[in-house]
């Protein structure tokens, strides 16, 4: 791949989130840590409540560039401001030296990114609010014991064994990564999303890795956990603990022993 | 935009999908007709079913080219194959003359896309099985009635507010489409989506449409289905009747009145 056009590019990457939680945001966030590319990160600053809820709010109808967006995580990059995960991870890709700028790559990446979004992002955030996303988790308890069983149970395996097919493809290459033989930005989707999966789920995630089945998966977990900047970041104060975002542990939602 | 270059390559488009049903199938039908762009339609064909479960299948590792798809829709073009529903919009847009092949327009749209397939079809979808996708809805009846009410009285109209947003700001320019000031495929995207919806919550959607908070969207839904290839579509056999996909009616799903 070509050198990543960030480093030649003087424009700041600025990325707004909410604070507190790692949660989506925590994917762009290791894009720019693996390429070690500078960002300001709203979520660490005085105001990122208030900056959050100004791009989400009815009267925000973008500017003479951009349209309103729907909500966090959000990318300015010079006068560009785009949202929806997927998207800014299709736009930083090519940019920061991890997925091609054009060609089939493109696609295969970003189906791999929004499948792996979907089961170990959007279904974990739906086992503990299956009802309503702006009630409490308490209000809806024993909906989410039944939603948690179908993923730990159904679901779950389901999306492991699609990206333990990844791996066993043609197309992963050589060198235990998703796609092309080199590491790419779904790599590092696919390490938070599971890293989060395993705090929500410590029991069911060590039970699917003792079944051998997805050897390839977690191999590939560690190899990213182990890489210079991103391992660097993980130990730093700059990564956020896991609390009650996205990936929430609440032991009632596994399975009992 | 530049003469779509689908009408001078000479390879064939292969949607696979279920059959009976329009389901996300039917937004990538919609871009086809539009265009007046032929394409095969597997779901119309006699293996349909078979056709599809076996993309899906655990020994199915994709080829040489294309790794293997989680779930269809699935887009064939010469030798690629991609599924994810808003990747092969993404990839079919500026093919079809519906949208630009590069800049900043590319990611508004995608995450227009995307915020309008979460809204009007993924979530209509967790309406009717809010628990488990693989179980019937008749066992999680119950929850589907509450994950229904937080869908009428909450994220519909939340959605429908931030496509009223859209078309307010100054890039939806003049016309009343969704961006850009010409219609793109995410005016057929929220087109079809609000069809789906407004088929499963027919009370609601007009109740909200009453409501006059909403004007330019509903009239937009009306400019799409005026469209001369629309409308034809619309009207010939080729067009699917809704029934037990993503976007169903259970009249107990909505308020009583």
């Amino acid at each position: 791949m070509a050198e990543p056009e960030a480093k030649r590019v003087k424009t700041e990457y600025e990325l707004i989130y909410w604070p507190g939680i790692p949660g989506r945001g925590e994917v762009v966030r290791l894009l720019f840590e693996d390429a070690g590319v500078a960002y300001i990160d709203t979520a660490k600053g005085d105001n990122a409540v208030p900056t959050t809820l100004s791009y989400m709010d009815a009267s925000n109808l973008g500017d003479e560039k951009n349209p309103p967006v729907f909500a966090p995580p959000v990318l300015k990059h010079g006068e560009l401001v785009i949202n929806q995960l997927s998207n800014i991870l299709l736009y930083l890709a090519p940019k920061l030296g991890l997925g091609p700028a054009s060609g089939d790559g493109v696609y295969h990446l970003n189906s791999i990114a929004l499948t792996i979004l979907d089961g170990l992002c959007v279904e974990v955030h739906d086992t503990h609010h299956p009802i309503a996303t702006h009630k409490y988790y308490e209000d809806q308890k024993e909906e989410a014991k039944l939603r948690a069983e179908a993923f730990r149970e159904e679901r779950l395996p389901k999306y492991l064994t699609y990206v333990q097919r990844l791996l066993d493809a043609k197309t992963s290459g050589e060198g235990g990564w998703l796609y092309g033989g080199e590491l790419t930005y779904v790599d590092l989707v696919l390490f938070q999303c599971l890293d989060g999966t395993k705090f929500a789920f410590p029991k069911t995630v060590e039970k699917l890795k003792k079944s051998g089945k997805y050897d390839d998966v977690f191999k590939l977990y560690d190899a990213v956990k182990e890489r210079p900047n991103i391992k660097a970041y993980l130990e730093s104060d700059k990564r956020i603990d896991y609390s009650d975002g996205i990936w929430r542990h609440y032991p009632e939602l596994e399975e009992d022993e």
